[in-house]
């Protein structure tokens, strides 16, 4: 029996709410499967900012390294100047664990939730693998004569062989093992960025050339926004630099269903990963036990398969399917449930 | 009665047949207004440049700033290399002849043709204003350690002053004039783009200080992408950096019906503007009389606006969506008629 240690970090606004479901919810696992879940609380937030300047200290980086996985609810307070949060914890974490890989499952559960005509789940049901930690996120850059009607502002793309290469054959490995069709499209736009997606070009043609069995596709990316909402049938795993993927897996996952079903894996595979909802820290509705934790859980179950327990994931999956189809879920979401109740709910239904 | 100079570029693949009949059709508006058309070919796009080796010469430039406006159909053909064609055309002449603002109206005329659920026409009617001469199109960058495990790539987004005050101004004047809702919002990822999209943010602050009318709004681009598929009727007039302007201008032309009803503005307000079809070459049906002629058309009408005669661009605009209520399309638009049956029929309802 293995015992996974697990960092939680509840955050701001919902987040705690949320994430205690998912506490639950894996505690409930370890009763029922060989699994078991230790958990612990870090006090990373608006709150905590306030109280101290404190963001994410490097005491607080070296201590995550230790646990399996990192589990967060949300980051973000009206009270905080917009980006310091997102910066100094989201990003922060991500750039300083290496979590190389952003892991975005697009995949719809009921044809209801799509904004889209005529789709149901079998033709929204694609995962995009964004670089996570490279590209306009590289925070390089500058002004020249700022404040003057001369000035000029510059963002540096930077992107490495090292960073490129690592993410396209993790896409390429995810497209032979995901088992729908094996086939691996590139989005960039290198008729434009004749440098920074040329390398993305040449290294995906090289790293190709190990996956004869993965079919290869290209598109721009205002092509991919276009099919994505046209014909994303057509999509298995897509590969993308950070900014494009940051722009297409929100596009996806309205296209699944909004915000309260998308989930996103922020994973270094040779480190610690973190898994999260995909909605922010709701504020407004904080604290009256009405946030809406699918989408909490589905990181939860994300979370179960990465570190390497995919039938596991695939019980609260079924679970998460049920409390849909049952409508066994909060208001937003077209049930009745509290946020506690959908919780309570996943966990009657997993045994 | 005035006389317009018009420079037509009919381009490759399609692009000649499209144009044909645009020039048909503004003929025909000259003969039954005050309006009065030239029209010079010019001899731009593959085959010339596969024979001479010439994109667009400096000659031709100097020739293009001595007329009213340029009417392009496309630009593409398999047997260059892709981006050549782009880059040596349609972006050089944004670049050399100034056009800094891109003018893409988003406007659903019939609910049958947006790939999204219970929407109607009033329900998706934005106008995006994206800039076009500066940003990650820069063409800045370069490689170092090329080749080898240690390449680095960059590429640059750099934006003035200048190109953003200007493009911004006029995004606050269209969204003063539009008679939709006066409203303006700005598009751009200033959370992470903190330098970049800084200079935008305080731009839009700025010059909007001068619009007291115009309601402002901002959103970042991955949620913004998310509102257009959800929520389009929310956003009047849109303004954003050009790179994410192509990406969400894009998606724009798909949720109101696809590629064959988007039209493009390349303007400069000073000087010489380029009105285009956003559809490519389509060499496959080239030359067949089967390609849909109606997004050169929309083109022609708003070459016409913008050249001052709203009243005329409204006749044309008018015939075309008879031409959608009474299924007198091409075969892809659900009709049966062929390219110059279209455009006939476009002439015959104009009188
Ligand atoms: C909050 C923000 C910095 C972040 C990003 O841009 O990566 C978010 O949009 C995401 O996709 O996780
Ligand atoms: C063809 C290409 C260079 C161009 C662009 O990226 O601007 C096109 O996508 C457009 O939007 O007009």
């Amino acid at each position: 029996m293995s015992k996974k240690r697990i960092a939680v970090i509840g955050g701001d606004g919902i987040g705690p709410e949320v994430t205690k479901q998912g506490v639950k919810v894996l505690e409930k696992l370890g009763q029922i499967t060989d699994l078991n879940f230790e958990f612990e609380n870090f006090n990373i937030g608006a709150d905590h900012y306030l109280e101290t300047g404190e963001l994410v200290t490097d005491e607080v980086k070296a201590d995550l390294t230790n646990f399996d996985a990192i589990y967060l609810g949300a980051v973000g307070d009206p009270r905080v100047k917009p980006g310091v949060l997102e910066h100094g914890i989201l990003l922060d974490l991500r750039f300083s664990l290496d979590q190389y890989i952003n892991l975005r499952p697009i995949k719809l559960l009921d044809s209801k939730f799509t904004p889209l005509k005529d789709k149901e789940p079998k033709d929204i049901d694609m995962m995009i693998v964004r670089e996570n930690t490279e590209g306009l996120y590289a925070g390089v850059g500058g002004f020249f004569k700022k404040g003057t009607k001369d000035e000029v502002a510059t963002q540096e793309m930077i992107n490495t062989y090292k960073g490129v290469e690592r993410v396209i054959r993790y896409a390429y490995e995810y497209a032979q093992k995901r088992g729908k069709e094996n086939k691996l499209t590139l989005c960039d736009k290198s008729n434009v960025l004749t440098y920074s997606h040329d390398l993305w070009q040449r290294v995906f043609k090289e790293v190709g050339n190990n996956y004869s069995d993965v079919e290869k596709h290209h598109m721009l990316v205002d092509a991919m926004t276009m099919k994505m909402v046209r014909n994303p049938e057509v999509f298995d795993v897509v590969v993308t630099c950070n900014m494009f993927g940051d722009i297409i897996t929100d596009l996806g996952a309205e296209i699944q269903g909004g915000m309260g079903m998308a989930v996103s894996g922020n994973i270094n595979p040779e480190g610690v990963s973190m898994f999260e909802p995909v909605h922010g820290s709701a504020p407004d509705i904080a604290g009256q036990n009405k946030a809406n934790p699918l989408a909490a859980l589905l990181a939860a179950a994300m979370m179960v398969e990465i570190l390497g327990n995919p039938e596991e994931a695939q019980m609260i999956q079924k679970a998460i399917n049920l409390s849909l189809a049952e409508n066994q879920t909060t208001v937003d979401m077209g049930g009745k449930l509290t946020t506690d109740g959908v919780g309570d709910y996943i966990c009657s239904v997993l045994g």
